[in-house]
């Protein structure tokens, strides 16, 4: 174990040796059945006390972690089957038209129904809000705005904001002036922009499969065609597929998630990036990337956006503060490489300009410190709760049931046995105030009828435990 | 005068007088060159002192409304020519595509440069800002709100927001269910959403002309055309127009301020309203209505929303608080009529959800009775913003100069000697700090050249009388 235990760290030992575990569990390094160091001897390894390390294994095994064999030791908890990748045939045949509308919307409204316990909702910040800083800034902001705070804002973003934005692109490498920053009223407007910057009506459009719903309605309410391009639960799309994509179809733009996938959790890694950069600015295909994950990842570093292979102007990042401060803002952008002429000119006639104090606020925020330590934190609960998730399917659900390991943000995407129809799951569950997203929604072509998508990204109570088992005996009973 | 004066007002009695003769003057009673009563006479018949009267005559005088002739009395200033109406050949020939986006990008820069006195920008609220009370309601809201301050909005609003805009119809004499209401980015995206619902692209939509140029640029960014109808600056479009133009173009349908046009401030009467819904339904046409500054009439009464009229789910309404209370809050929204189930899921597809926190901020504000005080002040002191404005630019334009008399909202429409080119006007005028917004973006054939837009919708200062006299030098200079 080579990672440090920080003496100095706000965190106490234990929890950093319970952070450990969970960390090497998520990359992979720990599996299910192994076995773990015994408590002598990762106490001397970590220059720990023993009762120190013991109280990590036992809160670890109380969060169903790890199992202790009498007399064997302590041992990952025998996990659940990785998600089978989608098979190379899953390549859509041929573009494909959306139209999914009626059970996205019931969707969206159990979200808001009373006393419903949100399995549904992508909504991962909610797992450690920081609406008290935020609340605090908005207020100092009201204080020394006074008439300004309801003003318009810059059509294309308040300048602070974008200032901000660009300065985090800088970390990654990328030297970008704040004027190429357009501020929207969260990524779904970016992604709305961008779509409409490179293609027409008619215009097919590479997404994964599964993709993340909006993006699906998105493209149907513009009268694009979806050509579906399978993803690996584990690191992106495959290039192979397409390729073969490229070959067979005129495809004009892709739309990916270029850093981590909803709903499977796959994380890109920075070199499959680039190659796919490369790949599509070869072929002049523009790449729209989705990158609002981008910042709750649980690999050892930060994803780097695909905007910072690009060479030719053809990637259009989009991403937002909605799955890391504040969904309820609507505040993200758009980077939009050569478009960003007409980018600006889609954000000016589509809604003008974006909340200034929103705006404001937000730019406080992240001027600070507070929020990447927002940030560390939540990651940290994310892993936690996804682990705690996992292991409850594993208890509840029908033993056929395999489930993603994700590899950031707050969904797991889990593939039923294959008679359940989780549309009709979904209606029993609400039935019962659970929310769950059934599967079909994730796909042009009505693929994934049963998988679902769970959401761990909230705060970990007995009530969501109690929610995943009385969806497992809804399974059950369905069988 | 009819109009009897409120003893029991906060106002003072000599501003009852002046409110009088604005209104009279505003309604079209009073004109220029007319003979007010003497001050004996008006004393007499309102009751009043005399010192009071005279004291309300010589703030008027002051503020350009009137002049005192040795021995002969007061008369109401000579005022500028009324606009004349645009000629009936002015109906568009055919459908234009349009394309004015780089001087509009410019109009918008100029308004964010420091130290600019923004006439060019239509921000009537500025003239008698709420923000203090709404900074007073958004505070409590984020105290009670807690972790729900930052998170989503249901995608169709918030539902207190929907009630009270559901009751506010109701006082139209409309009967509406809240969820009939789908709350937007402001008026802008309501009009993007709802020009989905019932056009294509190619599609030939008829407009204003001149009309407000946010209109213009969506209408191009969907790939439509524009059929151009002549608005009077009276009483909105010519009907006969309209109808030349249904005989003639297949018009997919029609996108009007029924309510206030922008900019020319000319006023459509309910029964024309009726009349045009009547009209349109007859043809299975569509109406888009933007209905923004509805709430800021000179008239006697609020003109009755066409959606009121509509009999068979035809009228689109759109409409915001960007120009009655907090334009950076981006709160708006549309009743779709028979659209409405498209309508959510365009809502959805192009951004979600609107900021939370803005909508609660505005739903209780508009739930009390603060909302229709300041609404009553804001017109007082438009009103009387607008008989300045129109004073000044006749002090110091040129003779030949034109303008319309709005009877609502913030900006006035002044047609300037046909060899002014109103763009080099408005490069000019940026060299000077002054914004102005040149009238060739109000057109999508580009008609208009000698004509700008004028706000008077800001708190009155010498700042921006110095600055209507300069345009005037301007205006001069390039003759």
């Amino acid at each position: 174990m080579s990672k440090a235990i920080k003496r100095n760290s706000q965190q106490y030992l234990y929890q950093q040796v319970i952070s450990m575990v969970l960390e090497m569990q998520a990359s992979g390094t720990l599996r299910p059945g192994d076995k773990l160091p015994s408590l002598r001897k990762l106490s001397q390894q970590l220059s720990l006390s023993i009762p120190t390390v013991k109280l990590a294994y036992t809160e670890l095994e109380r969060q169903n972690v790890i199992v202790a064999k009498p007399k064997s030791g302590y041992f990952m908890k025998p996990n659940l089957k990785l998600l089978d990748i989608p098979t190379r045939g899953k390549l859509g045949r041929s573009p494909t038209q959306v139209n999914n509308q009626s059970l996205i919307e019931q969707v969206y409204e159990a979200l808001h129904l009373p006393d419903m316990v949100s399995l549904g909702i992508a909504n991962p910040s909610s797992a450690h809000p920081c609406d008290k800083a935020l609340a605090r800034i908005m207020r100092q902001v009201l204080s020394k705005a006074g008439a300004k705070a309801i003003s318009y804002a810059p059509t294309t973003g308040y300048a602070p904001l974008k200032r901000q934005l660009a300065l985090r692109y800088f970390d990654y490498g990328l030297q970008l002036n704040p004027d190429e920053v357009i501020v929207t009223n969260g990524a779904q407007e970016a992604l709305s922009i961008a779509l409409q910057c490179v293609a027409r009506k008619g215009d097919v459009i590479a997404i994964e499969s599964p993709a993340f719903f909006g993006v699906l309605e998105l493209i149907e309410s513009l009268g694009m065609m979806a050509l579906e391009i399978p993803v690996c639960s584990d690191d992106g799309i495959w290039l192979t597929d397409l390729v073969t994509g490229i070959n067979k179809h005129s495809i004009k733009a892709c739309l990916f998630s270029t850093s981590i996938n909803n709903p499977t959790g796959s994380f890109m890694p920075d070199d499959k990036r680039k190659e796919l950069v490369e790949l599509l600015e070869s072929h002049n295909i523009p790449l729209i990337e989705d990158d609002v994950y981008g910042d709750l990842y649980f690999t050892k570093n930060r994803g780097i956006p695909a905007q910072c292979y690009a060479k030719k102007g053809l990637v259009l990042t989009c991403s937002s503060f909605s799955k890391t401060a504040a969904p309820g803002y609507r505040i993200g952008w758009l980077i939009a490489g050569q478009f960003e002429a007409q980018a600006r000119r889609l954000k000016r006639a589509l809604s003008c300009s974006s909340s200034l104090i929103n705006q404001w606020t937000l730019a406080e925020f992240i001027a600070g410190s507070e929020y990447d330590r927002n940030m560390q934190k939540l990651r940290e609960i994310l892993k936690l709760n996804k682990a705690r998730m996992l292991a409850c399917i594993q208890d509840t659900f029908p033993q056929e049931t395999k489930a993603s390991n994700p590899k950031g943000g707050g969904v797991a995407w889990v593939e039923l046995p294959t008679k359940i129809d989780s549309e009709e799951l979904f209606h029993m569950a609400i039935e019962q105030n659970i929310s769950i997203t059934p599967g079909v929604i994730f796909s042009a072509s009505k693929k994934f009828k049963n998988y679902i998508r769970l959401s761990y990204g909230m705060p970990w109570t007995d009530q969501v435990e109690n929610a995943i088992k009385t969806l497992g005996q809804l399974i059950s009973s369905q069988q």
